[in-house]
């Protein structure tokens, strides 16, 4: 058993604060790592809940000052999961003072951000990056770039991603996710984020130019969260509406893209893809094989082998979890087909973390700061097409 | 029954032409019909299989000009079942001759063919012209086409199609369907014509701009299909390479759109999607529900209700069979789940076409010349912005 | 072309009787056949509608008197689309005067009737009998077939065969299907029926002995067809129910069995599946690899191959329409993926019958009466162990 | 936050082990429990790496004397994931020193066993029995629970279950699972065991009759895991084969059975279904409507009402991660279509426990010592019915 630990600060107490809690939780529970995580200190804005948070998940201390934790020389490494406008303040920070850094993903909420985050990650030799792109690490993607890796695919003619979340209908307020201020993008860093890097991480290629763009704001005005709570006010719901404000964020962004070895792709994501509550789906295409992923099946790879007899060709449903096989990161768990959900992702990236910060090799590539810039240009790429209305190579985007 | 009868000549005995002929042999045994189709002529460029063509489906006559049937004062209806190039010469000469005329998708190889067979149609008084584009009498698409005009989608945001083959890899050989001078485009007619022409039809709505679009051909030389038979030649066979040729189509065109009702949609065509045999499929979201189809499960339509209560709101598979429940076309075929195939949509459309020369109305929206000219801008938009590298708006598109 | 024919009489107009006729009407423009059916006489016991069945398929005569048509020395082959308690009165008869017959499926009503019919098959020599099992020759069953004469199974544990369907609800008056005297049974002879066959013709392995089973009515009494159509009845309805008759068939059968090869097999037919319309499933296990099917995914075969490299293994989804590539029966039809319905398996089966009437092959095993008595006998088994409450072993029942 | 703590002792670390280690380190992080669980002492037979064990999953002590753990007045509730030959003394001993016991199903491994644990259930005041029939709080199996108690389902016509496995091919060596002296049967008590609660569970129904079973033991002979490990015998390896041992329990059994409300039942489970690697299904149709529920899709729950219109019928796929609409369980963990897996139905029923010691009510009813009894008897008589080849009325199974 390790005996060396690795002392993690956590800024953010929301989803992510709670899916990372998790993986320290969990990931040396299952995974033989050579240096051990201790849940040292959580931080967060909004004080209110924290001490309960802390308390829940076995944090050893806590605090609203994040910058007091980035200072403290016991910390070794700083995960940041909080909104995208902050992350470079508090990964560059973070690294300065020598610290490894999770950051989640997007890198950042602007191009400006992630270039500069870049640029500290170089600068603090000694320091490891690594960012939150939890699907590389969903068995089934990993065994897709492992496939693609190995030559089944040859030449890859197509690449069709889309990422349809729902929740974002006319209903739903005004949240910091609707505040480009804050969230940088909408579904687009959210959600194609995801993709581009899944299809990079597949392929094992770059886009080298984004050929048009749509972006999108369906709904313009949202009902503000904090409504003021006086009687009038509440006897104003009744007869009028509520107190609007302006999303700021797209809803939706789709864009067509090639790749440096030929490929021609799209990716869309959005937020009003009525019933679809978190489709993650990419399809690739070679001139060998194919493969395709849905988050809604997470524990199957289809995989089409052209190299098959004609006669018995067909799509192929592996059921990823037989680590006794080769299925990546499910020796780990349960036997045969018990299956793995969302979190086991972030699971199976935090054991990778640990495992490179022992000085071991992660499984498969890990995303760090240099890897996640290359998808944060992409993004911007694809904004700047949407707004300039032309196509953008990404040898212009620096 | 009837007892007025439509003379029928058929351009074209290849796939097309099978299709109709089948289409023609069955109709009236499945549908009651104001007036019978007579399968009077074929004729095609090629004598050689066409007496036993016409003798296998029961065609009265054949005859390698195409003219003189035309030309033939009994043919009532003129069905051009051929390459797109010859489109235009074909129905116009048949409109001006009074005859009613059925054409292959899509309307024609070039905008301006199109334009003027749309012209001739508004001359032709009395004469009535349909597009088989079949696909909106697969019952399912149908059905998508009713829900959608009963207001169960609401706005709709998005469309996302692609009509995917895979025939088209480097072993296929240079057929007419690769030469632009005989199809106009390749994936691009052939199999986006028939997602654009759907998207129309069940929205109800019209592309107003495409915004981005990627054209490319894939494999640029492929084999020449009629290699010089000598022995010198079947020996270089062994050491060398097969003489190539110039594939002047695309193997695939992505496009990018945007819809009078702001939906912002996706289409993709390709003949390289490994995998993926004839799978067309369409995805609408709106804000009161969502439509998914897709060819490869063809009786079944998904259907998310946004009106059901939550907790129980789920994708609806829709067994589109069921003729005694008003599913489109069921009644005139088996019992309930007994299957249709790729041949019905034909067969219901060929159903819709006698009733309509007959005075009755077809069940859902046929397309005609002034319909599928619609279309035809649309592809020759997308073809204009990936040409320009820039959007094109359809106003512009006459 | 072919030039001898074999002049065809049908008796029965009903749903077989359409299906029947279709096939008739197609088989001859799909396949080379060496003889040629001809569509010469339909005879049913109601002659009302039977003058415009014959009109709209094509029939050239028609009577309500199937004796004098088995009589008639210039027909050939006898299609019986009758009730299962007539079948062996008319086959007895067609076979004695020389005819080929093909009778539809179960072989007969009792079992009585269907040793009577076999042996006047034997009896009948150069008369070919051929039986209505039309899901043999579904391409996916075929290839099903293919798959494990061709040892991809291997030694085999498990036969798990359902076929469900809905339409025997509360609200479904008492039609002859629901009646003893006509039909022999419900969804066992009906429904059970072909997966018996289907078990048997994939596996080429017999049922040994019937270990349980039970035979359910649910609904014992339905609504009369013909009811009195007086004011009084009339007014009745509306307070009173209509009158009610007896059911006195099974409106499920399950059963278990063993296979001589070793495999335990459970067997299902039902009409209460509410949601299931027409789900015909079978699922067999060997010990090198399995197979499964679905009608409702009718033109997919699921093929699980052990002997891939254990980490690529997975259901491989065949889309069983590849003529070019031996797919069964589908080189008479349409390109990949342009699907297949449930009509075409009785065409192909026509297609089967007139290469045999020729002197040809059949491109799989064709059940004749000697094969589908083998069927009846554990129909028989079945309804055996159900009333008298034990196993029952298939060598008692001759 | 709970002040009160429930101090657990759990015997056994394999298999079940690791899965109850995990739900008690998550379950007080994602649930509000009246009483918190505190991992106090771990036990089981083998001490080798049973060290290893407590300090991997936190657990304060271990001992492989599960008697003194028992015998310990700290302890409140005693889990028990060792195989069944031993639930009952080990069941029994800790409901007479006044612990709560979970129990790992199937209750026992004999009948006899069972209902002796019963009775000291009955004895025992004040102490809680659990069984982890954890397929129960899966979620959509919880949420099928509800939809038939609403009626949603009408008369059950039909229970048609399945738990399909393939791990027990010849190669796999006689483990423990293939002795029927320590498991007390095979796949029957492992897999039927399971899908009989979950039939009980759902329909709120009983069996009251098995009317036919096939019980067997396809792989009778099997590898013996401790061979020799000579060199003579090693040399042996490659010539002869190993040492064989006898597999005393069952591959596979099915059965058919009838409910007290009138379905006609099927449940089968296997090892030996090549292909599928946990595939544990159940399917049930209603006079107002059907589900169905398959632990591939096991985020979904199928359900086909038939109170809605005809034309709009389908399976409607409910993806049961929506928490805010009620869905069960779900409102713990993650976003919609965050998908959960196999773990987590252990960790909701770690979680209904700790809320039923505190003196709250579970979500879903949870079994008991009483209600797995009831299962036990099924099982018991399915048996019999193999064993006898009659039919057994489970009122003649004490």
């Amino acid at each position: 058993m390790a005996t060396k630990t690795v002392n993690v600060a956590l800024i953010g107490s929301k989803f992510m604060g709670r899916v990372h809690s998790n993986a320290y939780l969990k990931v040396g529970k299952f995974f033989d790592l050579p240096v051990m995580p201790v849940m040292d200190t959580v931080t967060a804005r909004d004080g209110k809940d924290l001490n309960a948070f802390a308390q829940r998940w076995g944090w050893q201390s806590w605090t609203t000052d994040w910058k007091m934790v980035v200072d403290n020389p016991n910390i070794d490494l700083v995960d940041i999961g909080t909104p995208n406008h902050v992350h470079a303040e508090q990964a560059i920070a973070s690294l300065e003072l020598g610290k490894h850094v999770a950051c989640e993903k997007p890198l950042a909420g602007t191009l400006d951000d992630a270039r500069q985050m870049l640029a500290a990650a170089r600068r603090a030799k000694g320091c490891r990056t690594f960012v939150w792109y939890n699907y590389r690490r969903c068995p089934a993607v990993a065994l897709a770039h492992q496939l693609a890796s190995e030559g089944r695919l040859g030449r890859i003619y197509h690449v069709r991603a889309c990422y349809l979340q729902d929740w974002g209908g006319p209903a739903t307020p005004l949240l910091w996710r609707f505040k480009g201020s804050q969230a940088g993008s909408g579904a687009h860093g959210d959600l194609n984020a995801h993709i581009i890097d899944m299809a990079r991480f597949i392929t094992g290629d770059e886009v080298t130019e984004v050929v048009g763009s749509i972006a999108q704001t369906f709904i313009k005005q949202r009902d503000l969260i904090d409504q003021p709570a006086t009687g009038a006010s509440r006897s104003k719901k009744k007869n009028a509406s509520l107190r609007k404000g302006r999303s700021t964020v797209d809803d939706a962004v789709l864009f067509l893209a090639r790749f440096r070895g030929g490929a021609a792709a799209s990716f869309e994501a959005t937020r009003l893809a009525t019933g679809e509550k978190n489709h993650n789906r990419i399809e690739i295409h070679g001139d060998k094989g194919a493969l395709r992923f849905n988050f809604d099946r997470m524990n199957e790879l289809d995989w089409f082998d052209l190299t098959d007899p004609p006669r018995l060709q067909g799509w192929r449903t592996i059921d990823v979890t037989r680590g006794q096989h080769g299925h990546p990161y499910a020796d780990a768990w349960w036997p045969d087909a018990h299956y793995l959900g969302y979190e086991h992702g972030f699971i199976n990236m935090a054991g990778d973390m640990f495992k490179m910060i022992g000085g071991r090799k992660p499984l498969v590539p890990m995303p760090d700061f240099q890897d996640a810039y290359i998808t944060q240009r992409v993004l911007h790429a694809a904004i700047e097409s949407a707004n300039n209305r032309c196509p953008i190579k990404l040898s212009q985007v620096k």
